[in-house]
């Protein structure tokens, strides 16, 4: 199976590309730009959606839905966001289909013209502002906090299945406040929760930042961000929760009575993470072998594979896989038992192995003599022997489990401190950008113009200013200008 | 709250929409034909998609996604499908807006015409198919059983919150299997899957059938489906399941290696229920106060409303009060106390009659000298005290919600006992369809013609030829031929 897959160190693009195609996680469709995501990349995004959604719903959050279609009037209500935003879209103009006169097939319906095109959301700001204008009147109605699941729309020119895709899946949190003070707290929430969901579940290290006024969301007053290291030393945005000070809703005239009596237009946030995270958590942590899956998400967390010759020997395995099956269940860890007969041991370990399923079991005629198993861990492909009277098996796993958990995590986390250098000349800065990759770390005299032109020689961005950084006089790495601290600069995805 | 709602038996239609609005359900949207599902509406949806999608998997279903968008080219080539469906829909011409040139916002770019128009999906088959085309090569392939949650869109003219809106929100299931036999199994399997949530979790008693040719999906070879009675005595089909025979995929020309070393085409099914379940469950349940939910589907199943005048009242009442929320929490059932001191209890009384909260319990000063709380049904409005020395709150409150479910249940069952007639003569047809509505058990001709000039002269449709009717001889009550057993006929959603 997983023969043939191209080495990271040789074309980590093409490994990426073919890793996602041939572990069925996704693929391209016929619809350009539009991807497929299929049964075996889903069941990893529902995992995720239901962590997130857990999480959202301990912080307060409600969801709901809003329309798939935008009135193209609504895009121009908030000047910077269409600046910034949504000229690439799908634009609906025509509602109906009729036949072919000559009886080729079906042709657009000339008569059937809307009279405002729609566009297919490529976020739902305008939308949901100007819905939240007849939901608010009072203090009383605030906070509102209302999440959405919910596909959109960007027509991306070049795009990669999970990075960048003209249709996408997300959630997207829109919420309302009475207090700038509160609004900037949610915002900060948000990218804690999107955080902690990385780390804790993605075993994902993340750096919590904030974006440059260039690198800001169109619309926005503050973009806070998650930054994630990938193998190959190319940062990837994970997450972005954004301060809307009151500019949607002075777009869309959404204004409350105070307690104080008064009348004040709200304050506003919004927040989201995409299927993009099922591109970071492929390039994170997969090997040359295939998908490596931390425990958290992995929708099969333990395979059993037997191992034998006769059919007797493979009554016998069976009957010990499925007592085994049963403590693994009982103790919620979710197992498969592969027992086709149509596929060797060998080529079951490599599908597996592809498949990223952090611990695989073998049991053989001498184990069951033995009153052993063989366990393999995915993540770092040592094998045991396990002695069953020894421990509960259940008790084994779940520790294992953990163990590889934190172990991905920790493999994470120093690629991403070694993969992070500090920088102090232009020279070194183009040195190391070239040569290593990763996180830069350098003074930055805090002009757009600076940043442009750094982008412009190099493609690399300021990431973000990280909220962790310490203040700290020195000169900026390209102007020589004063500065107050150093950003993170890097080639992003 | 709920004063002013419209009673049923003067305005039904007016009735129902404004309990939608009312209670917080959905509304209609500044898009024309699109609805926002508001909060707590969205959270009854959650509750239904929950349990479907357990079903779906425990009869080895796998969820994936397919595009939203289908290439025009892709309706014309399952003739029938082109033929009954998707004239009414969303078209997408062009990919990019652009700002006007006098500043007055922004336009379509007329340069960025695409190619092939792209199509919203009203339903999915075709380009499930292209793509399963690529997925299938052999019988090891099949079954092959997945299923989607997505939002699609129908252009409807007359739109209607949850019952028809041109953006709506469903499940569609997809599958492929290698025979014939095991296909119409599916269809009937997946039938069987929709009647139980139905009854078990709606409370709603429903009729499986047949649908005729004439109301068959386009590009169906069988249609089951349940149909619901409605308090107004319309119908409602509330999911359908068809056999697709081998049409779509000669189509997309997707064949497979059988076992025995040939080569077909595959057999396919489909199957979906949507929003729409939403306005079955309302309409079915609900009264002049508001909503009636059924404890298994209710976001809240147990309010708990202090009744106080001073202080110490209501500390000593919010204890008891939190006591009884652990307990009821503890066994799993889903408990709000409503502590705001801005409103009056009789306004709370008649905000969660109006929402369907089944269970309402009152503490006031003299329960906690007596040790009692006052428990108020929702679906029949009846009071009680309950002396909570007597019995474990949590196992009474349990076999409260479970004689409520099957209450409802049984509420509506013999509603639509009664609601069905038997009717023998075309006279007897249209003064049982005028007068009483409901289901007409009647026999027919088997004709599409018959069936055709029924409706038109009375706009009753056949719902379904009852899957569990007895065979029996008669005559057509509209034009007395033969005919070997009843259909249902009714007026319907």
């Amino acid at each position: 199976m997983s023969k043939g897959l191209p080495k990271r160190s040789e074309d980590y693009s093409l490994w990426y590309n073919e890793l996602v195609k041939r572990a069925d996680l996704a693929e391209n469709s016929a619809v350009r730009g539009c991807m497929v995501i299929k049964p075996y990349g889903y069941s990893i995004w529902e995992k995720m959606q239901a962590e997130l959604d857990r999480m959202f719903k301990e912080t307060g959050h409600t969801n709901a839905y809003f329309p798939l279609f935008i009135p193209k009037s609504y895009l121009s209500k908030e000047a910077s966001h269409v600046e910034g935003f949504a000229k690439e879209c799908a634009v609906v103009t025509h509602y109906r289909l009729k036949n072919a006169e000559d009886g080729s097939g079906v042709i657009v319906d000339p008569e059937a013209k809307l009279e405002e095109e729609l566009i297919v959301r490529p976020t739902s700001e305008t939308v949901i502002w100007s819905t939240y204008k007849n939901w608010i009147q009072s203090y009383r109605d605030l906070p509102l906090l209302v999440n959405q699941w919910a596909n959109v729309v960007r027509w991306e020119m070049r795009t990669r299945l999970f990075l960048r895709t003209a249709e996408f899946l997300w959630q997207e949190g829109h919420t309302a406040h009475a207090s700038a003070k509160e609004a900037m707290e949610e915002t900060e929430q948000m990218m804690n929760v999107y955080a902690q969901f990385a780390e804790e579940f993605m075993a994902l290290p993340v750096v919590r930042g904030r974006k440059t006024e260039n690198e800001r969301f169109a619309g926005a007053d503050d973009t806070l961000c998650i930054e994630a290291m990938m193998q190959d030393g190319k940062a990837l945005q994970a997450g972005t929760s954004h301060f809307l000070g009151q500019n949607f809703a002075k777009a869309f005239d959404v204004k409350f009575a105070t307690k104080e009596g008064g009348l004040d237009y709200v304050w506003g946030t919004s927040w989201g993470v995409s299927t993009r995270l099922m591109g970071a958590l492929i390039m994170a942590h997969s090997d040359d072998n295939g998908l490596v899956l931390p425990p958290k998400l992995a929708p099969i967390q333990v395979v059993i594979i037997p191992i034998y010759r006769k059919d007797e020997e493979f009554e016998a395995i069976s009957e010990k896989a499925k007592e085994i099956m049963a403590e693994l269940r009982k103790a919620g860890i979710s197992v498969k038992y592969d027992n086709r007969d149509t596929h060797k041991p060998g080529f079951k370990f490599a599908e597996y192995e592809l498949k990223g399923v952090p611990l695989r079991i073998a049991i053989g005629p001498r184990d069951l003599e033995n009153g052993t198993i063989e366990i393999a861990r995915r993540d770092n492909l040592s094998k045991s022997q396990f002695e069953l009277s020894s421990q509960p098996i259940a008790e084994k796993i779940t520790e294992m489990l953990d163990e590889i958990q934190n172990s991905i995590y920790s493999k994470a986390f120093n690629f991403r401190e070694e993969m992070t250098t500090e920088v102090n000349s232009w020279e070194e800065f183009k040195e190391v950008l070239e040569n290593k990759g990763g996180f830069l770390s350098a003074h930055w005299d805090g002009t757009s113009e600076t940043e442009d032109k750094i982008k412009e020689l190099t493609k690399a961005t300021i990431r973000c200013i990280p909220l962790a950084r310490k203040e700290e006089d020195g000169n900026c790495v390209f102007t020589g200008k004063p500065s107050k601290g150093r950003v993170y600069f890097a080639k992003a995805y």
